[in-house]
């Protein structure tokens, strides 16, 4: 067995230890795997002077040059988060050449083409698969397996947190607030949970997820993104009732004039691959030309899972590349992105209404007004209670939000309507 | 743009000619992925004089010796299908040092561990992942995302032409006769079936993701297999009134004492994530220590996924490795492969039986004496027509085919009883 190889460590919160816990753990399979151990050496820590459980005293640094500088570090494993001053260290240990694995998923939606960037031209590896969907492999298979597939979509559930309070007001039927103390009480949710609710979390993946599918750079300003934190669990059950999941879904399309790349929660159809997915489980459905519709399923978050994306990523740097190709930047393919672009879906659309008869022709010919048509419309409840549930075809997302507006006004229409986007099974591209 | 990086294909067959397509097709995306273009070179075909779509007379040849001595030539990718004289040819290349990217299930099933060892002294990659799942990539995320995350079960629908018919006979209302005529009708069922129906074809996919998975050696005549043409729809039925899908699965486990593999039909509780896989689509679900539960969902056959899977290996192969090592033999970890391990379940029981006041006692009294105990047991039909189903809990399969035995000697029972394994979600390790 030749000498180990050493990891450098940027961080040593939860990640950072569940790291080291595999490296030891699974010791003699990575030697197996790659020829020699693999050992953590130096790791960075924000107080040097605490001890910490599985590290000793020397290997505590608060000086990120000593990491950098050490000439035993093959690889750096960034686990400490933030932007600052994160993005100033991993650009010097790419321009040094060395190779990096990060789990940060900030710091690539924000700054990713850079750091792609100054690693393409230091030649220097730069993964990051621990940043989205943690252990489900789908940057792997996005880089390698379908580089060349011609990928024009990728459809998410990239937020466990939300899902599982989906899940627990579908199928518990709890409200919105009982499903986020629920989460908050199992540890998935944040005190302040606007990140995950408000959507911007799933943004940020869906930001990574579409520049390495599209070989184009792709920022978390592009994604414009809605949350579930205006959703009410009426809907969720009469989706239910119609035969849609609600879940909150990143969608991105490749068309034929650009990029479009959305946040937004979504009726799903039943039979859906996506629809299926419960829990805090993350799912992403790839749909290319080489390679037909490809779902991952897999657990989204949590040290454990993050790490093991984390250790894989360290042994395919190990492995290679000979060259410094696929690994490396997402060659421009020159698609531009479009904030605005959507891909028109249908839209469920429910109408608190006074209880009498012509209402359904009034809302119906103002639809018809802007070139919209039901699918499917249907009265619940009475009196006080009446509402209005439609589902309308596909169609342009200015007219649906005319449409809206126009609804909103009717006299026998009582409060504002509550719109959501439909996916069925199989939408055309 | 630097030169081009040649191809030598062996057969020019469905797969053979969607590869020179796709390369041709994706040439650009290719060339931007790996900074040169990709390109066929000298093509080996059976008749060298019979003109073909998309080569020139000048690249076809019928001497292995002229892609193999092709100085060009940098990646052998072998879709001639065979086992004679495919393995002698894979030998030499191999042998010669050069990477051979393959979608053979039978020369990997028969001969993977000798191919491997080969590979691995001579520092030359072999790839496959074309010969599993065709465009799935679980061959690649288990060599490569889950090298060091501690496997220890790979469970899944693996023959697309079964779950094509299944999903006839349980949507559909289909026979089994009715089901296979429509899988032959479009072409996903030979006119002889036996390799899908009869579970061969499954046992010698999972027999190659078993050696990945665990590390270890397994060869096809490790993995004892049923297929589906012992199957009534009747039971197809009750297993959807049950809660249940019937499944044709590829079972692999590594035990404390070593690997199990199998290959039978069972029932699969609807919530678990392979109930819910319809059509031709494959799906595998791999399960260990570092990463959860993940599964891979998508088209399992078909010219243009496998040769998406088999281009994604050559850009593999070009973009590394390094050193010699993630990439070749799955390094022995010393797991044993026993024939007659087995993973207790919960089994499925069919009886018909004489419609009269006692019976159920009877069998009771025969389940109990043999250690094992129901879950649920119900009477349906009655008459001429009546018939005990019975869930019963995990149990020996031992205990269960010495109760069957017993059973069927019961002057009550009045024919071989049916047996059927169920999964439910979430079962234990």
């Amino acid at each position: 067995m030749r000498e180990p190889i050493t990891v450098g460590l940027l961080g040593y919160g939860t990640v950072g230890q569940a790291v080291a816990g595999a490296l030891s753990r699974e010791r003699e399979a990575i030697a197996r795997a790659v020829g020699r151990p693999v050992e953590v050496g130096p790791v960075l820590v924000r107080e040097p002077d605490r001890q910490r459980a599985g590290v000793t005293r020397e290997q505590l640094t608060g000086d990120p040059a000593t990491v950098l500088d050490d000439p035993r570090v093959s690889v750096v494993v960034e686990v400490m988060g933030g932007v600052d001053p994160t993005l100033d260290i991993l650009r010097a240990a790419l321009t040094a050449g060395t190779p990096v694995v990060t789990a940060n998923k900030q710091l690539l939606a924000q700054h990713g083409p850079e750091l792609f960037r100054i690693a393409a031209e230091a030649g220097a590896q730069l993964r990051f698969e621990g940043s989205v969907c943690a252990a489900i492999p789908v940057i792997k298979v996005l880089r390698e397996s379908l580089v060349a597939a011609d990928v024009w979509a990728v459809t998410g559930i990239v937020n466990g947190t939300t899902n599982l309070m989906l899940s627990a007001m579908r199928h518990d039927g709890l409200s919105y607030d009982e499903a986020l103390a629920r989460a908050q009480r199992l540890g998935y949710a944040e005190a302040d949970p606007t990140e995950d609710v408000g959507g911007a979390d799933a943004a940020a993946k869906m930001a990574i997820l579409a520049s390495i599918a599209f070989h184009s750079p792709v920022r978390l300003g592009d994604v414009p993104y809605e949350g579930i934190d205006g959703l009410h669990s009426e809907d969720v059950e009469i989706a239910a009732d119609l035969g849609y999941e609600v879940k909150l879904l990143g969608v991105a399309r490749r068309g034929p004039e650009g990029i479009g790349v959305r946040v937004y929660p979504a009726l799903v159809a039943a039979s859906h691959p996506l629809a299926a997915i419960r829990g805090a489980d993350n799912a992403v459905m790839l749909e290319s030309v080489g390679a037909g519709r490809i779902t991952l399923v897999g657990p989204g978050a949590g040290g454990v899972a993050t790490a093991s994306a984390v250790i894989a990523d360290v042994l395919s740097v190990l492995a290679g590349p000979g060259g410094s190709f696929l690994h490396n930047a997402p060659a421009d393919a020159g698609w531009p992105v479009m904030a605005d672009s959507v891909v028109p879906s249908a839209y469920y659309v429910r109408l608190s209404v006074a209880d009498r008869p012509g209402v359904l022709a009034h809302i119906a010919s103002r639809v018809a007004d802007h070139g919209l048509s039901f699918r499917t419309v249907e009265q619940r409840g009475a009196g006080d209670q009446a509402r209005l549930v439609a589902i309308l075809h596909r169609g342009d997302e200015a007219a649906m939000a005319a449409t809206l507006d126009s609804l909103s006004r009717l006299p026998e229409v009582r409060a504002r309507p509550v719109l959501l986007r439909v996916i069925e099974n199989g939408d055309e591209r």
